[in-house]
């Protein structure tokens, strides 16, 4: 499965352009990639991408002058860590960096709901992972009821500007939304209750907004068209099938990196014919 | 070449005791394997190695109970940022932070120099390396005359405090000195410069650090054997050749999250029996 083939196509079917009426619902959660690959012939292409997203790094470090920022949101048990750990573990540790945005601090509910966010922003030469984001804040406020429509608009507006800086100044930017069932959530939350070894992974709070599944994904639905720009679009990536969710976000990451054409790196004539004593 | 391979006897031999009168002169920059593993083995060990740095990580992270700090330290081209890519990369990027400390900027001077680095230390449950540490401040000021003996050990001992304190609240420390040779810091600076595909990699100030090499020598000396202690240990390990320091690190790696003994996740008697609808 080389990288020309037809799924190429299928990641620009993904995006969300701002001009559609985004539903989630008329999105699929799960796809069949062309040619059927098998479980082997998939991880051996994810192998070969998450190569690739090493490489293209190394690249990017050499030069900083460019940055990548994959913002990864979804439902709980969306897959937002096993992507991260999927796509990114092969990147030098000193060129990612992955942050994980849970209930916000005393310290931070002090601050705009940006102020966290903008501190972990990665530096140039480097990958930067949301894992959760300043996309939580504004979703789950509206999901319980806290925020007039007016309002909404004026954090995603806030968002976009916020984005467009990021982009300005060297970052490009992807966003995923990692797009689950119902049912599957069902499966998966079922899943860590039954096996006592994902105990650990289980919070009660999941089982109460899952109640909540419709005004999230209509709040998704809002904020995902709101916000996909050119310089920063969403992508609605079927998650159901954990091996094709990542396989599709590694692609993205790949396509993203590869957009970027690093040049390399200078060379320095003053330093020709310099001995080292 | 198993784990429980003679290395591991050498290992301890490149332990720092704080009762020697360290003279990093007498410490191999290269040692021969037991063995004499081809390069194919030794890429093939260290790669069953960082499978299990992953694993183990992955472990702490489920109980987010402890943490391991790896300090690199060493001169100019041994190592620190290539180690840091051979041994680490294939650890979840979600669990390891790796923070690199240069020149120090105006703001950061205004602190104490323990302020910088104790805001990267890990979390618990995460794997942290410094890409130079707070061991630079003492070493550099010491090498050019501008600390006397006394406010030298006073450096040493703060340095101390802060790594019993950081022990003390969960965290195992990993203190490696990546020992190169004169010689060989020779070639790898005259490669830097004689590849222009490495030019970027080439900081002049190098080549004026290279002329304070036997106080260097000296103050680390004394750094490494003020403070290597039970719970912080220093090991001087041999950098001239790449492979073998690689894998001499992430055996300390492996051998210091394995000493932490994690035990699985506890399950949660109370989810018995419950059904996600």
């Amino acid at each position: 499965m080389p990288s020309d083939m037809p799924l190429l196509t299928d990641l620009r079917r993904l995006r969300v352009d701002p001009e559609d009426n985004l539903d989630l619902s008329d999105r699929a959660t799960q796809i069949d990639l062309p040619g059927d690959p098998s479980k082997d012939e998939i991880e051996a292409e994810l192998d070969r991408l998450r190569g690739q997203i090493g490489e293209l790094q190394d690249a990017m470090f050499t030069r900083r002058e460019q940055a990548l920022l994959v913002v990864l949101q979804g439902m709980d048990s969306a897959g937002k860590d096993s992507t991260t750990k999927a796509v990114f573990t092969g990147v030098n540790p000193l060129g990612i960096h992955a942050a994980s945005f849970s209930v916000p601090s005393v310290q931070e509910r002090r601050h705009d709901f940006l102020w966290r966010v903008h501190a972990q922003v990665p530096p140039l030469g480097c990958i930067g992972v949301f894992n959760r984001s300043h996309y939580e804040e504004p979703v789950i406020r509206r999901v319980h009821g806290e925020l007039k429509n007016g309002e909404m608009k004026r954090y995603l507006r806030q968002i976009a500007d916020f984005e467009q800086m990021l982009a300005e100044s060297g970052t490009a930017i992807v966003k995923c939304f990692l797009h689950l069932s119902f049912d599957e959530q069902r499966e998966r939350l079922q899943e860590r209750i039954d096996n006592p070894l994902k105990h650990w992974k289980f919070d009660p709070s999941d089982l109460q907004e899952r109640q909540f599944w419709k005004s999230y994904q209509a709040a998704y639905s809002q904020a995902l068209a709101a916000t996909s720009t050119a310089q920063a679009p969403w992508y609605v990536v079927p998650a159901d099938r954990k091996p094709v969710r990542n396989l599709i976000v590694a692609r993205l990451v790949v396509q993203a990196l590869e957009a970027l054409k690093t040049p390399p790196p200078d060379p320095k004539p003053e330093l020709a014919g310099l001995k080292v004593v």
